[in-house]
């Protein structure tokens, strides 16, 4: 679980909701859902690497993200080795406004761009897709009574997996869940969370971000390398049935 | 345009808003926006063959469907062979109500069920996928002051393309604007428009419809029987690069 | 595990192969790969109701399907019964031949023809979706030293998820590993597999088979009837949240 | 019709193929198809900013892109430029090894690795969307008689829509025609065309790229900014509800 961990440094206000920091609060969500599944750890900006060093990654088989005022201070050199551990397997978990994270926009090749209006809005969602694993024991719909409003055009590519769909006290609309395959990772966006409102001490909320940190782990052989496919020479394919018989 | 033409008949309401019928309205959107690039006739339930003999289905390039009270007075041949021409290059606009036409679960393969109130909800329409050629010239969002509801989980594959969401006054999301492959034939489902309601004259609306046909239009050669591939033989490939060259 | 456990019986050929019939043969890979996960039970086309009693069915929680030479055979009913239970959750698992079986048409609503050629080809099959459950543990290619062919055009909807792809001596193609999701179940079909080779013994297809057959296992709480939402009325929504309160 | 215009002047058996540049060719290919339609303009590497001012990209609906040599030559100012007229609506049609050029890594987020072998293959090019608008008119198949082998994995994001599937001598497969939408602009990625064999002169390899330069061609309205959009305030729905009334 990263987490810039500025807003709850700065402001009384988000102290008061997150007394340990938003990154406890989801981890603690995490811990409660999985329980002996998984080894949940934290790591903030503030540390060296942003605590995302090549030790850690390697050791990490899905990252969960939270970011807002400090996009631009995490290093390029940290996005690029998440960017290359996710392709190689990592699962990534990106929440609420880790739209605009440099580690999504890179992986999505779009603005990530959305409308927003910071009021006191009331959320519903929507599950759009109640075969998926996401959606698992999340009620349909469940409402989020005080929230942010994140609206579309939401600029992502088409996601491959829709999961939910919110919608908001103004009339609009926004793709809330969103799954996607990239390289041999998977990535999962949840937009419901916000640093003012008490969104992630909710069960409906903690449960869906616990079943995203599920779908995001592969069962796969993970690639500790960059894919970078050796060229075929003839005859390879004779070569291996041989060596498959 | 093909329609059922039924509340029109029975209900002094409709047909105070629909004083030609539902098909004619959506007949004078289409003449209005496609101009001379489309030749737009009208057939109904209480015609022979519900006026969908092979002869006029063979002449249709796109055929578009109104259907609510009378999904099931139509025929299972007349189903199938509108089946069988979509899958051989027709496309196919299914509006409103008739998602629950048997042609449209025919070729969803699923229920189509969903949610909805008959109230007097104003609905918003947005883009999520602006590039999209359904999507050109609609504003972004537009709003329909007065319609049904029309709600999710709706049963249905998930769309090839998405490109409109809709909200409602309740509160209420819905996936009103799908595009779909089937074969040979391109399939749009666009939920706007009530019987009720004026929709059917709404400039968006018709916008929305009449692009909706001209994407469902292929160009593609199109097949006239049932894709029945034949078998290949061995040595077929070396026999049509030679054709070829 | 269902079969229709016809060649078998009518072809020394094929019984060669498969003394024990088709269905064990796959039935014994599910066991060798799923162990204590699962109870694999059998049916087949001759037993009464085929074996896929209401009861039967309500305790399955994934259906595999291999049919070739009787798909006319089975009764519309059970089809009926089989398509309710997927939409309802069951996981369905279609192989080879299958793809021509009632169900599988149903569910695709397209005619799910394909180019064919019973030969004696090598088939290698592809993995293009590296993160996907179904790949797990499955070499990057793997061959098939005898198999029929089956090629493109395959006339199904585009696969929500493609997982493989295959290629046969002749130089076609096939996608040989497609995912969909229908209601609250999953299918996946998988094309490898055929009664006169022994493809349902090599280690590469039954593990994949397992695999889909974990893959198509939901865990969301499954519907027991056919989804029929009940309309709202106006303030269903602040109820809802009382509720959740 | 942008190309580096490397090979051509370095390898003269290059040249001897494409004596006028790879670009040329591609160029005639465009006028022959697209007629009076379209103005087709060419570009390259050595001109000032690669021939890719801001004022040629304003005046350009769609840009196919050929690189091999020399990506890393491009510089990342033009591909910002490149990628922000994209997300924007401008068409994109990516060629053959451009497939690890900056701009199409950018769009994609992955690294577009693949498998390939410099030999003498025959390459077997199978419509799997003849639905598809950039498939009209194409032969299924069609063999190209000598052409470099690409293979999968190719590392990209699950295409929206999946139109062409390839086959090389050695039994490799490749998603030889890939559709994305990013933003307001439309990306066609294919692979067929190579330096060293005269693929860019066969017919269906024209019309291929006709198609898809087609099919990138965006009628909406056309962003001359990055999508940033405006917060909304509480409100606004009315607001606009009253300016379209």
């Amino acid at each position: 679980m990263w987490s810039e961990n500025v807003h709850e440094r700065q402001d009384e206000e988000v102290r008061a909701v997150y007394p340990d920091g938003i990154h406890e609060a989801i981890a603690a969500g995490l811990r409660e859902h999985l329980g002996e599944q998984a080894v949940v750890r934290t790591a903030t900006l503030d540390q060296p690497e942003h605590g995302l060093t090549d030790e850690v990654l390697e050791s990490t088989d899905v990252l969960t993200w939270w970011g807002h005022l400090a996009h631009d201070r995490v290093s390029d050199v940290v996005v690029d080795r998440v960017h290359r551990r996710v392709l190689n397997g990592m699962g990534l978990v990106v929440l609420h406004s880790g739209h605009e994270s440099k580690i999504f926009r890179r992986l999505m090749g779009t603005t990530c761009a959305l409308l927003w209006r910071e009021a006191d809005d009331r959320e519903v969602v929507w599950t759009v897709n109640p075969a998926h694993p996401i959606a698992a024991g999340v009620p349909h719909p469940f409402v989020i009574p005080r929230q942010e409003m994140y609206g579309e055009f939401f600029d992502i590519p088409q996601p491959d997996e829709l999961v939910f769909i919110s919608s908001f006290t103004g009339g609009e609309v926004f793709r809330s869940g969103c799954c996607y395959t990239r390289g041999w990772g998977r990535v999962f966006y949840f937009s419901p969370g916000h640093e003012s409102f008490p969104v992630y001490y909710q069960p409906e909320v903690r449960r869906i971000i616990a079943n995203g940190v599920r779908w995001a782990y592969s069962t796969n052989a993970q690639r500790s390398q960059t894919y970078k496919p050796t060229p075929l020479s003839a005859g390879w394919y004779e070569r291996r049935a041989d060596e498959q018989a």
